[in-house]
């Protein structure tokens, strides 16, 4: 199944230096999923190819505008374009409401369903699994209630070496054979030993995506062992102070949690205002983690094409 | 006294084309207004090099997203750069409730002063004034409550003519005759005579701003002669029961309120989707009013540098 990350935004704060706040939008076979949606997303979305009309589930970490600002206008462009169906939008309490003020105002009736699911800010818990998925939120420590979010494909099944597959062999003997199991004739012999008729299960990818939060190592649990993970770096290790005041993290500590998770690769965003150049963000969290990437704007992270 | 307009966006609902949501820049002597804050407006006032902290009043005519989804972005980044003192926001009943809600889930609280000044969708009203301008707002017909904005320089004294004027004046004496007035010996005979020493005032500038509305030659009570006139144009004469059925109008109806009100100048802008190419639309309006222009973003419009 294919599954990417492009990074739309990666900015804290203040749009600066051409960057714009933070979004993500990923790629998960034909599902089309939005992480965060900062002033400005619908235009990113435009500028790369992005079809707004295509998501169907928005993943909103926490309120402070540089993380949600953009979802109303998105909605109503969404609306504008007469999207029909289910939009459904997870995110903190509070949400819900501000996104219907504003609908009320503007006297706007979606030509969609919107539906919205509160995050739960102190556990993690499952939003979303269909066949192939699941969704689950996790809590952040940052100054206002906020969750992270992981993406994981479920386990797959064996794959079946069709050449060497009996012409006769049943649904349901295939079924036994990529779930791993040998197929038993009645008498208790072996009649399909799954090793010579399967190969191992393609890998199933994973992302974490935790933006804001401070250095929390007890985080490592949810995040354990993904194959790809976003983590904040706001600051340099120079403003370690200021980042733990302000509850955000160096790159240098983005580094040591990927680390302690044993993820495969980082990427670091939600840059810092004082941050023209990116590169001593990117070295810091080398030193640690060297799998480490800047999740710039217009970066397309794949795992599988 | 410098007056200039720089638009920041003149997109109608959906930002298309590179083109974006309505904002306006004016620049008033020392003072900088902005007028309506389209989705982006913070970033477009960045890339024009307009100071987003000088900016002292904002106008809101609207409810529709395209003209103050950016508002509550601009005034975080105002935040986050500290920004002291007062910014007063005048717009419909209901703007204030959108963003202390947005402020609350936040958990911000703004270092400078924000004032909000409900604006009358049923009758003029003047806004603000100081000694030397005055902004008042009258209804405008749309789909929801929404008013136009005019800006007027009070009218400017004479102009003495220095060089004539006697060494023994006194400040009295000066404000009689930029007044207009003689100033008059004691037995009645006249000691300074107005005409010889002083010359006309400089003409006292005027903009006036309705977006959005259908036709409605009700509001040239409003903005008769004004010098510059800015009305929206979203379609050509071609969707003309469009314009009517959303309560816009086409460009040659914002002629035709041009014409009606007398004003020396008339911009046309909230350009729909519709149009790729903006020249239709001008072409139109300047069929009935020659002295149209598009107001593009970027464009800057002097009445005085």
């Amino acid at each position: 199944m294919s599954f990417s990350v492009k990074i739309l935004g990666s900015s804290s704060a203040a749009p600066v230096f051409n960057r714009h706040h933070s979004a993500q939008w990923l790629t998960l076979g034909e599902r089309r999923f939005l992480i965060d949606c900062g002033e400005g997303t619908q235009t990113r979305l435009q500028k790369m190819n992005c079809k707004a009309g295509k998501i169907s589930r928005i993943f909103i970490s926490h309120l402070h505008g540089d993380h949600f600002f953009g979802l109303i206008g998105l909605i109503s462009s969404m609306h504008l374009f007469r999207q029909v169906g289910e939009l459904h939008i997870y995110g903190p309490k509070g949400l819900d409401e501000i996104l219907k003020m504003q609908l009320k105002y503007s006297e706007t009736l979606l030509g969609f369903d919107l539906r919205f699911h509160p995050t739960n800010p102190d556990a993690s818990e499952v939003l979303f699994e269909d066949s192939k998925i699941t969704v689950s939120s996790f809590p952040l420590q940052h100054r206002i209630p906020c969750t992270g979010f992981v993406f994981k494909e479920k386990p797959k099944p064996r794959r079946l070496i069709k050449d060497l597959l009996p012409r006769n062999i049943t649904l349901q003997e295939i079924a036994l054979l990529k779930n791993g199991q040998n197929v038993m004739k009645e008498n208790g012999e072996i009649r399909l030993k799954n090793d010579r008729l399967t190969l191992p299960p393609s890998k199933s990818h994973s992302y974490a995506y935790c933006s804001d939060t401070k250095f929390d190592p007890s985080i490592v649990e949810h995040i354990e062992g993904v194959e790809m993970l976003y983590h904040e770096a706001t600051f340099t290790k120079e403003f370690e102070d200021r980042a733990k005041q302000t509850f955000h993290s160096t790159a240098e500590q983005a580094g040591k949690i990927a680390q302690m998770s044993g993820v495969q690769k980082l990427l670091i965003g939600h840059f810092s205002a004082r941050n023209k150049h990116l590169k001593p963000l990117l070295d810091e969290a080398r030193r640690v983690f060297p799998e480490t990437y800047l999740a710039v704007e217009g970066e397309r992270f794949v795992l599988e094409e």
